[in-house]
């Protein structure tokens, strides 16, 4: 099995494909991550958000312990969330984060949305429910996103990450970064799917040096699960796995659908992360660099976009939403 | 006439249709601009880019010497160029752009893209030639945002400008502007028009009492005069004035497609800056807040809605694209 990486801005190198663990139960992460790794996953895709970054730990330390790999072949991204984007919480956070991980340092720290939100102190209530306070409200915090960026590049000065990048941020956010950055943007991780193809962001991103991760590559797949204001649009739509003409590219290079939609990533440099609880799709969607797609079935993928984006939180967030992709 | 107006967050009164000087050759300018307030124009809407801030002004001190308007009636916006990000150099050009119009102030400035390109000392080129350098080539210059938007704020302070805003800028600009402002957002210009309706766009500047002037109201109709490279887009759309719904509209209100268009955006708080060399133009585009449009015609002509951007430096720099709209 290939395990390919890409070099990132910041000199290290990163696996293609690695395992998310958006919406991975807390009680099933250990394990989860275990039988990941030895079905040969080597990045782990994590964020405070997910409530599962001690437990995704565990599982790493364990193959360690037992020999599996080592914790230089493994990368960890995590992700910082709003409510900690000052830039003294921010410092905190991510030291704390790093020792839920319990791996000596995290690999790349990304800023998960570019959007403060009021801070509320982990001792009180650790993990923030959506984006609202206990009030049911959404407070916007006035965090200037180059404090937050400072204090990623802060924690690369100190050796508490390797790594730095953002995740949900648009082209003109990642210009203004790149008009301060002293350390490198190494990696913007959005949605991005064949009905959320996104080219321009993608090119912008690839021509200014920085990688771009796919969340969600099997589009609204990701959103079935989520409760029903969340999964609308999700449910509104055919599945990207029975659209006709993945189907058929799957059927001629003899893999499933989900393997060709990742495929379509990767092979346009574009990093991976898919979930799966099942280990026969674990394997295959680590298999998605042993085949390439042709050019011409490249482009019949990225002509299914529809522009439709399935988080959303100005879709999401009915009385108070925050528009951060318009 | 109705001479209706909006107040932006400074305080200040802004009108809500005004006469949009972009494509306007230097040679009319001031013709057009006095004729314009003869028709009862009292806003115009200018930029350093558009070369002709000194006609223009010539045209307004006209009228004023004339006894026409007072100078307070009379509402100036204008733009800083890409070139002059820099903090110093937006002061200067700020100041040199007042003494072109003339009229001791300038009431709203907006910084005209998210977006700096090296400087270009004006004593040697006064005009960069679209987006590029003598070589032919666009370099942009680390500038963030911050630099320029608090030397805005500088002028404020100083009384060379009343107001300030941006163009063209995206949410996620906007909430970081927001987080660090000492000084309101009064304005945010962009792109609007049924081809190109950008709802959670408008919605999220309305929402922070930012006002949305619409430029391009009439959509591809702006774009036709232009070199074939940035028209493209505009002559493979069939023109807004000549799509069905629009006509029948204006049909049953007894007005030009044009007004149904300008009416549109007028009747949900947008103002709109439209051009015309066409006297009895000028007039019936002035004439759009003596009629309303039911709710259910403003749906209907939101839902033309193709996503369609004429104004993208990203489609029209063949070669070095800026990508600022993804």
């Amino acid at each position: 099995m290939t395990r390919s990486t890409i070099k990132l801005a910041s000199g290290h190198q990163m696996p293609l494909v690695g395992f998310g663990l958006w919406k991975v139960p807390k009680e099933n992460t250990t394990n989860t991550v275990y039988q990941a790794i030895k079905a040969g996953y080597r990045l782990f895709d994590g964020a405070y958000d997910y409530q599962n970054e001690k437990e995704a730990g565990q599982g790493v330390l364990k193959a360690i312990q037992e020999g599996l790999v080592k914790r230089e072949e493994i990368f960890i991204t995590t992700k910082l969330w709003n409510n900690y984007h000052q830039k003294e919480h921010a410092l905190i956070m991510a030291k704390e984060q790093s020792v839920s991980w319990g791996l000596g340092y995290i690999d790349l720290l990304l800023i998960h949305f570019p959007c403060a939100l009021t801070y509320i102190d982990p001792e009180i209530r650790k993990y923030p429910s959506w984006w609202m306070d206990d009030a049911g409200t959404i407070q916007l915090d006035k965090v200037p996103i180059r404090e937050t960026w400072e204090a990623l590049e802060e924690l690369v000065d100190i050796g508490v990450v390797r790594s730095i990048g953002v995740s949900n941020f648009q082209a003109q956010s990642l210009y203004d970064i790149l008009s301060y950055a002293s350390h490198p943007i190494s990696s913007l991780q959005i949605e991005h799917h064949p009905y959320l193809v996104q080219k321009d962001l993608v090119a912008m991103a690839q021509e200014n040096n920085i990688v771009v991760t796919a969340y969600s590559s099997l589009g609204p797949q990701s959103f079935l699960e989520l409760p029903s204001n969340f999964s609308k649009k999700a449910t509104d739509i055919m599945p990207l796995l029975e659209v006709e003409v993945v189907k058929h590219i799957a059927r001629v290079h003899n893999v499933t659908p989900a393997q060709v939609l990742l495929r379509w990533a990767t092979q346009r440099n574009i990093a991976v992360i898919p979930k799966s609880n099942n280990p026969s799709r674990l394997a295959q969607n680590l298999d998605v660099l042993s085949f390439n797609l042709t050019g011409s079935e490249l482009d019949l993928i990225s002509s299914l976009d529809k522009g439709l984006r399935f988080n959303d939180p100005g879709f999401y967030l009915i009385n108070n939403p925050i528009r951060i992709f318009c």
